[in-house]
Order: C-alpha cells, then sequence, then structure tokens
C-alpha cells in the first residue's frame, strides 16, 4: 500500500430539490457572480430561470456557449476577462462537466496576471482560485467532486488535464432530476466515462481489498443503473444512483494507497478528441477493449481474472486467459449495448492522422510510465485496432 | 434514495514516516498547543519524544492519561480549563478513538463560556471550536475522519454520541507502523467496532447497489486483515489496510443516500460501556449477532441474504432463512475465532442491571425508530440473549 495525502473539501448537496438551497450556499462568496454554461439545456430544463429568480439580489455575469471538450480560446479567456472586468467574486457553473472543467481553469485564470496558459500548463503554479459552485445537469466525469478539469486548444490539438488543489468546488448542487432530459447518447457517453475512470483506478500493480471492492461495486451499479436509465430516462432512482456513482470518479476515493495507473486510456482518448472532437466517453469506450486486449499478459492476467469473476461473475474454473477475454468481450458487448459506436470510424475518424496522434500521445501522455508501459508503436497498434 | 448533504473537509496524511509532516500541518493553526493522550503506550513508541521534538519551538501543554470510553470528568473538563487557561489554539490529539473524541469536546468546550456538558447534550449549539489535528495508533472507531466524539459521565450512566461539523479533524496523520504494538485484544476490538459501524450503514431499508458493494467490501477487508494483523502484527500491509478501513467507519461516505437505521446496536453497547466500562468493540461484537437473530423476520430476511451471499460466499440456492441463520453464525464465528469474549458474563457483565440497562436504552436511544424498530422489552430479550 502507497503513502497518500487526500482532502476532498467539496460539499455535496444531493437530492431532489437542492436547488432550494442555492442561495445559503451562495450567501457567504459574494455578490458578483459568474454563472457558467453550455448550449441552452438548462433554459429548456427552466433552470436558468430558476438560478435568475433564487438569486434575485446577485450581480450575474454570464459566460454562455461553452462546448463539450471545453476550449480555451474563446471560453477560457473570455471567462476570464469578464471575471477581471466585473470583479467576480464567485463562478457558478451550471451544466455538466465540460462547464464545469471550463469553469475551473476561469477560476485559476482571473486570480493570475499573465496569460492562463502558463497555469494549465503549470509553467506557473496558481497562488488562489475564484470559489466555484456548481448545479450539475449530466452524470459523467465527477468534476463536480474533483479539483482537476480539461481543456482544448484547437490550434495545438492540446488537451490538457490541470489539477490545482484550488479548484475544488465549494459546493456541488446534485439534483438527479436534471438529469431526465439527458439524451440517450449521453447517458451511455457518461456512464462509459465514468467507467473508464474507475478502470484508470483499478488496472494496476499494487491495490487493496477494500479499493478493489470500492471499483468493482462501481463497475456493476454504472452498468446496472445506465441500463436503466436508457430504459426509463425518468427512473429516480437510477438517475440518483448514477449520478453518484459518477460523483467519486476521480477525486481518488476510490483508490487511496494504490499505486498509479497512468491513466492510459484517457492519455489515448484526450489525442483523439483534440484532434476530432468527439464525445470523450465514446472515444473512451471504442480504446477500451483495444487497450486491455493489447496489454492483456502474463503479468497483467490477474487483474483481468479478477475483474471479470467479481463483476461478470465469470467461471471461475476456466483458464485466466479464458476468463480474461471473455472479461475484455463483456466490457466490448456492454459498450455497445448501451448503444455506443464501437468503431473510430462510426465517429468520424479514419486512418489518416493515427501517426500523428500516436506520436502526439506519446510525447506528451508519459504512457511509457503506466501500469502496461505503451510506446508509440504500442498506441498505434491500440487505435488501428480501434478502427 | 434519501437526499443528503455531506462534507469531510479532513486531510488524510496516511503511510510510513508520514509525522514528519507533522510541522508543516501544524504551521497555520497557532503556536499553542494542547497535546492530548491516554495512557502512555505513545511514550513506548517513541511518538511522545518524537512529536516534542518536531514542535520544538511551540507552547506544548499536555493532557495524558484520557481512558477508554473517555470521561467528561476529569478529562473533558481538564482540558478545557487547560485550553482557556492558557489560551490554546489548537489541539494535538495523539491516540486512538478515545483521545480523539475526547479532543473533540474539549475543542467545543474551549470555545463555549459555559458548561460543556450543554454542548454534549445539545442543550446549545456550539458556535466554534479549536482546530484539531491528530496522530493515529489504533485502527478502530474512525473518529479521525468523522465529526463525531462520545463522551462518558459516569456518575449518570450516560455516554454519549456528540457530533458537530466544526470537530472534523484538520488532518489526521496516518502512520500503520504506529499499530504494530496494537494488543491482540485491541485489534480485534478495532475490527469489530469498525465491522459494526459498516453494519449499522448496510442494514437499513433503502440503500443503493453502490453502498452495499462499500459496505460489502469493507466488511471482506476488514476480516482478512484482522486476520492478518493477527497472525503476523508487523504486517505493514495488513496494518495500513485495516487503518484505513476502520477511517471509513463513521464519515457516511459508505452510505450517502441510504435511510437511517437508527445505529442499534451502539445505542444498546453504549449503555454497557456506560455502566460497566467494557471494551466498546468488545461490547458490540456481543451485541450484533444477538441483535441480528432478534430482529430477523420477513421483512429483514433479504438485507441477512445479500449480507450472507455477498460477504460470506454463502449458496444461494439454499432457503432464505437458512442463508441469513448461516449469516448470522458467520458474523459470531468470526469475532469468536479473533479472539472475542462473545459472552457479556465474560467481561463482567451479569444479570443484575439488565432491566435498568434496557430501560436505560429505551428512554435515550430511540431504538424505536430504528430500522428493525426495537421496544424495551426487545432490548432487554437481546441484552439476556447476550449474557
Amino acid at each position: 500500500m502507497q503513502n497518500f495525502d487526500y482532502c476532498t473539501p467539496t460539499r455535496l448537496v444531493f437530492g431532489k430539490g437542492v436547488i432550494a438551497k442555492l442561495p445559503s450556499v451562495m450567501a457567504p462568496l459574494g455578490k458578483r457572480v459568474l454563472m457558467t454554461y453550455g448550449s441552452g439545456s438548462i433554459k429548456k430544463l427552466g433552470l436558468y430561470d430558476k438560478v435568475k429568480e433564487l438569486l434575485a439580489d446577485y450581480e450575474i455575469y454570464e459566460l454562455p456557449n461553452i462546448q463539450p471538450n471545453p476550449k480555451y480560446d474563446p471560453s477560457v479567456l473570455d471567462g476570464v476577462r469578464l471575471c477581471k472586468e466585473h470583479n467576480v467574486d464567485v463562478i457558478l457553473a451550471v451544466g455538466g462537466g465540460s462547464v464545469l472543467d471550463c469553469s475551473k481553469a476561469i477560476a485559476a485564470g482571473a486570480k493570475y496576471d499573465g496569460d492562463p496558459w502558463d497555469l494549465i500548463t503549470y509553467k506557473v503554479k496558481a497562488q488562489a482560485a475564484l470559489p466555484i459552485v456548481d448545479i450539475l445537469t449530466l452524470a459523467a466525469t465527477g468534476s463536480e467532486y474533483d479539483a482537476g478539469g480539461v481543456i482544448s486548444r484547437t490550434e495545438t490539438n492540446d488537451k490538457i488535464g490541470y489539477i490545482d488543489p484550488l479548484l475544488y468546488p465549494v459546493c456541488s448542487l446534485l439534483d438527479p432530476e436534471y438529469t431526465f432530459t439527458v439524451s440517450k447518447k449521453q447517458t451511455a457517453a457518461g456512464c462509459a466515462d465514468a467507467m473508464n475512470h474507475v478502470m484508470e483506478q483499478y488496472f494496476v500493480e499494487d491495490s487493496t481489498l477494500l479499493n478493489d471492492g470500492f471499483c468493482e461495486a462501481e463497475f456493476k451499479s454504472l452498468m446496472t443503473n445506465a441500463r436503466k436509465c436508457l430504459a426509463n430516462p425518468e427512473d429516480y432512482t437510477a438517475r440518483a444512483e448514477m449520478m453518484l456513482d459518477c460523483t467519486y470518479g476521480c477525486n481518488r476515493i476510490l483508490s487511496l494507497g494504490n499505486s498509479p495507473s497512468g491513466w492510459p486510456c484517457h492519455g489515448i482518448e484526450h489525442a483523439l478528441s483534440a484532434y476530432y472532437d468527439i464525445t470523450h466517453g465514446e472515444g473512451l469506450a471504442i480504446i477500451t477493449p483495444r487497450w486491455m486486449r493489447h496489454i492483456l499478459n502474463d503479468r497483467t492476467v490477474h487483474r483481468f481474472v479478477k475483474y471479470g469473476v467479481n463483476v461478470f461473475g465469470i467461471d471461475t474454473s476456466l483458464e485466466p486467459f479464458e476468463i480474461a477475454n471473455r472479461a475484455i468481450d463483456a466490457t466490448y458487448a456492454f459498450f455497445e449495448e448501451i448503444g455506443i459506436p464501437m468503431h473510430l470510424r462510426q465517429v468520424g475518424i479514419d486512418d489518416s492522422r493515427l501517426d500523428e496522434m500516436a506520436h502526439h500521445i506519446a510525447v506528451n501522455e508519459g504512457l511509457e510510465h503506466a501500469w502496461a508501459p505503451l510506446s508509440e508503436e504500442d498506441i498505434k497498434a491500440i487505435l488501428v485496432a480501434s478502427l
């Protein structure tokens, strides 16, 4: 078991009608608010009007149109400018993981005099950040309970994970009813994203019985509840369980004391969505079983056996590689069952830039240090198998 | 799934040698320290000297001799007086759950002008508390990661759980090596305490797939690692896993969204240790299987089936009551295996005050609202079965 240093100070206010607590949550944080959101689904939900009504005596500035795979330019830069211009006290992020990720970069950038890219690339360590409150409308990334965000810079094909303890939200308001209208495509992609977050913590050299159990419970709950959400989008219990499952995805609570994995699928997927702007969860679902098959060997097989037996109930009397391969097949089959396009070609990626992407990943993601180390050649092979 | 409002702001610094971080943890909290500890095992461990060395430039006042089932008088009262006399900035608790629990009551009492008992009994809501840092030497109560403490008042046979969000430790330093010298008796009692914390969250009306999986992982990890710690007290990995297992026991992370259980075994055990000052974990281990057997019925059997199948691997093809009874037997057998005396008579409790205790519990613990409601008669029957 490895040493660790852990703290997640975020308050989770979870359940039906928790929006009513927004005024008391915001009260100590200041009156000048930057409200960030995405394409406008929060207006259809009535959430935009509700926030305006509850915060009628606040000065609210708005940053709308934050895109999936949120962009440094214009979103982060516009947000930082708004915060500085209006001396904003607090950011209220209303939306899914992309809105939250973008808001985190803005929160740090607003308290920094230079180019916010310096912070995101760790050239400069942030010294302060605006407080963030969020109202979540999509179960997927876990950004509501972690200190990280992923920001894309289109012109350089960079998609960078930016993590700083200053960026934990002060409070996340989680009402599963706001996810009733999430499309089947986004529900499935959210599940795949969360499944992969757990895999990136489960497939490691050194883990504990407790963490393995936590992760296996996550896999089973995510699969069971995603199926229920797809069958009945207004199943409150299933939406609620899936929302909390996703919340635990990235704040390390599932793997304290585990050795690091290197987050290989995320490393590979970040290039896919940086080059092609595909849906992150779909990219992960496509990569995951190919990555699994590629790294399966005598050293790694025991983890796939544990995964197969405890998550999919595969017969323990089979040969280890048989169990492992069935587990990988079951993973693929689950993603396919929930409607995810399982080939890169189906999401608009052909073989024309695979070499370039493999090189970009090999240079930038450090996957030679992953649990199962990946060279540029390995990465290329996984991409080819994913076509 | 129930609504909830959750935040655990405590920082966990875990692993070999983390004592080295003590100065940086303490630095922002002030120079006048009340160091609280128990019987002196921290001197044998060298921890007392190490703290003095690391905090050489601090003013350290000491409250030694905090007893198991920590007492309002003298420990809490003495600690509050010391804090007020010396204008203490921060409490450094060095020991197990009793030292921590006592320190929490002191932390609140030090910031209150009246009798601290007003706070502990919720007659008055605490408005502030001193910050607490702890160095844990015993895996058991989870007090290092929760906002509660249990305080006993001998003259009235009261043992009261006092919970306030002000009481989360700022930071818990958790080095499993400090638990190498914990006796077999205390190792087993600590395991039983933690097992019961999980049971009190698992046996409920409304739970989630995720929480059930978390709790089942806890049961399995606690049993496996307690056995290893008893067989080899210096097995670092087993001590480490058990320490973290116990840490999650009482801060609700295992059961967010579950309906309440009423914590019935704790309600009953608190009277046992208030009247007879027995070891809390032993009292819980004795009560637990008798409570289980007493409440087993058509409404509750399904939870025992889940517990039996997922924790003990009992054959699913058996009749539900057969599975449930085998699970209860297995629970009893485990406690017995790790060396816990499984009868009240063995810990010095005879039948002379059972009526009095049953009445005290019925009046004070609210167990008529538990998941399986308990009347005074039920409580008496559980006590009699435990003799």
